[in-house]
């Protein structure tokens, strides 16, 4: 287990509740006693009320640290993917939300947890993320990664969107529905899950589409290999539907409005504690029954 | 078959296209060669161009009718069927949009079907209707009906509703999700279906209740009477999700206020052509194999 | 709450467990107590080893008891429900199983719980059954009872089975699946639940026909009024298919051969301790959320 | 497309029906025509009375054809699949069945489509299968190849199978239902989509298992590598519950035996005719909407 040791830590955190600030303060803790040198993503640091501690951007952190961990829900390690991904910084992630596939180290196992992987006792795995563009009539409107899924949803609600799906230039069908998930695995466990989707293993090359309410019954999730080339085409004139990537605010797109969703070449890079496993989280999370209780 | 002659017939439609007025026209032609009195709904009349007929408000229309044929999809015949609830006018609809289960002569039956209908060979339905009310700190803010579903959306599409939902005032549960849909057996062939709900006979007196992608895996459509009390109690405070009866547009609401949704005393009465079949209409409407051929 | 005492209890088990005798004994004791005459039903006396007990059949029990616990789970009740509807004599259950919708008192309370039924204390519940019958060319071949539901399956497991349903005598589908299950209310929350039907509230005059597995994806969950004549036939001639009533041993049946499914008129009449609530056993046994905790 | 010629065409066929027969008899003259050898399966010559024919078994068909035509539905195509994976034999489908996913080729298109490929213009596509073994303390009881899905069932339909879930050596769930599927892409589109399964691409190297009406609402299908190490412990005593390779006669296990599902190396060659597009199969087969039609 002789790895390189983590020296620069950076810290990232969305939520400023009590709760957060406490894991962090314990986290910068027990980094300082073991020596290690914490950058804190720069707009934690007014909330911390510790003027002695270095800020930084989530740019500097990309440059000068080699571990970020990551305090908050899958929701605060969705946004820290988008922002680390493609760098060799990997991330560490500490629960602070409701569900946790991600971040999988609960407040109470800080200490023995984040010593195992910083004694280089950890496990690697790799996540992909989508890369989303808008064009209309073949200008890019806008772009954004994803590291659980791109949505289209209708976005007034009311309405149903109806579009056309190509994936590597074949037609695939036209439909009308409340939208259509395109989810990585890591993003299976999420909305694509409550929309029907199937819970696709995390180191699977594989994305699913899966229709929101589709009109008509004989549409279902679609998987397909993560490297294909997925198009849009809105053929709605009635609403402006919207385009959300992990969940953040949307994009509206137009009638004719094309996007277009492929694997980002960068890869998310996650450490887990050692014994970290994907079924034990479906187990705990999902509610699946255990090996020697009830159903 | 000695039923009661239909003199005063009223001519309903929304769609202004060349097809609606051709087949509001022959029925024009084919009335009035009957004998029978026609008043057009006022707004169509325009459409016309025959401004020799006689054009009436619904109201109109409501106390001097003893019989109201509706041109249109199911969209036309849901207006034409909150409009006319409770009336002792019945409805007899003439298909021209897309999916009919209400409406069900074809364009090209127009002669042969409603000189059945006028001849007194004919079946009588009844439908119910939901009655929906919002309540912000018991003050009642609106008040709605529908014959096929009232449904409670995120509004922005992006984020999750919450709500508890109450029952004849027992707690049944607290809820996260894209929305819930409350359907009558009209409304469980149409949206209710898209989302995972049964289908439910139209004689059924009974309302499902049909979660939209829920964010628990247990959650499931629940049927119950269609004379129970249903509260929905909002609990999100990060946005303001939207109620719509019948799909139209809906109306905001916000954290703490109260969506209550019983049986409307009113009635529908829907007219149709003999020989008609709710099995009939599911078979070719949902693709439904057919008694000979193959599956 | 002036209600007419009971004097005799007869006690029902099917279980012969350590545990289920113990509570058994601890019912015998409690009912003796409060000078209750008990009749055991006789193929459980052997088993309480307690020869100064009066024995008697189910026929004896139905004419002589005016009250009957039931100690076990949903099995067991099942099957006191189906030999004790119709008669005056109402059923208490005492929960010993793994999941319990109609034995909603714990060992644990049997002490209090039963007490207060005794007292006079309880809620009053009717459920009704499904009589189900197999005819060959005309000919009745078997006839019986069900307060879950009645399953038409494909009995070699590998093979689907072919059938046309027809409700109130209009065709409605020929289908080929793994089955068909004709659900109550109460069995809406067992095996119809497995097969993606919708829950119905127990007081609901309805009944449930789910489809397994179909072959179409159109074919949906269809509720009807429990007072429809249901019939089946079957139109595989490589298999003999299993109807199987509560989910005992199947009946074969054959190519053509009818199964007619009607509301049996006889209902089942139970007793629950104060404050039963159906949506309180959904929340703890389909694992939906509390009000005040996460989902 | 200056592709090796076929010289030496075998002829495959389960149906000994007209219809077959005469495709059979087409594809003979046509192939002599252009100067091919054919060889017929052997059990197929006595069907033709064409005793000048050259007959031959699944073995010297495999030794000395370039090409196999397989006559029928899927199920033909399933049956070939295993007899020729991991020969240098390409399969081609003719449809004579239901639906046709693997047989592409209409009768009425033989004369076109069967030149074109003759001729060298045709695509290539490779199939895996799957690998399932039974193990009973240790010895290996029975074996099987399956192109579309490995599935464990009750057997008795009445009762369901328990049994517990490894991948790759990790625990997944001790599951009650009424089976499990265990597809591979082919499949997808056969009896694990009537399970509520994904489709997925021919392409992707996965595998997704499909619980059968499970008894916990929140199983659901589970997409892993095809390369995964799949074993499924039985765990029910009261049942001997069948395994079944593509439908066929299916293996009785009993408690503690091991079924291991693997990837088999041998894959099949399939041949399609220029123009083959897996979404139009599902376009038409499935009953997708057309791109300009109406859905």
């Amino acid at each position: 287990m002789a790895r390189d040791a983590f020296r620069n830590i950076g810290l990232v955190a969305r939520s400023r509740s009590e709760q957060a600030l406490y894991s962090i303060r314990q986290l910068i803790h027990l980094l300082q006693a073991r020596g290690c040198h914490v950058v804190v993503e720069k707009s934690l640091l007014a909330a911390l009320e510790a003027p002695e501690l270095q800020g930084g951007s989530t740019k500097q952190i990309r440059s000068c640290c080699d571990l970020v961990i990551v305090v908050g829900g899958d929701g605060s390690l969705l946004g820290a993917g988008r922002a680390f991904a493609g760098s060799d910084v990997p991330l560490l992630g500490v629960n602070r939300g409701r569900l946790g596939f991600l971040t999988d180290i609960l407040p109470s196992e800080i200490e023995t947890r984040v010593n195992q992987v910083l004694d280089g006792n950890y496990e690697v795995e790799y996540r992909f993320l989508l890369d989303m563009q808008v064009r209309r009539e073949g200008t890019l409107l806008t772009q954004g990664s994803a590291l659980n899924d791109v949505v289209l949803l209708s976005g007034d609600s009311v309405h149903m969107v109806e579009f056309e799906l190509f994936i590597d230039n074949l037609f695939v069908y036209k439909q009308r529905s409340d939208g259509l998930i395109i989810s990585t695995p890591t993003g299976s466990t999420a909305y694509a899950l409550a929309g029907g989707g199937p819970i696709m293993h995390p180191r699977l090359d594989a994305v699913v589409l899966v229709p929101l309410n589709p009109h008509t019954l004989t549409s279902r999730p679609l998987v397909v290999d993560a490297n294909s080339d997925i198009r849009l085409r809105v053929t709605t004139h009635r609403l402006n539907p919207l385009v959300s990537c992990d969940g953040q605010d949307g994009f509206r797109v137009q009638l004719n409005d094309e996007i277009r969703i492929t694997k980002l070449p960068q890869r998310l890079k996650l450490l887990h504690p050692p014994g970290h496993n994907f079924y034990e989280a479906c187990r705990s999370k999902l509610g699946w029954s255990n090996r020697l209780g009830e159903q």
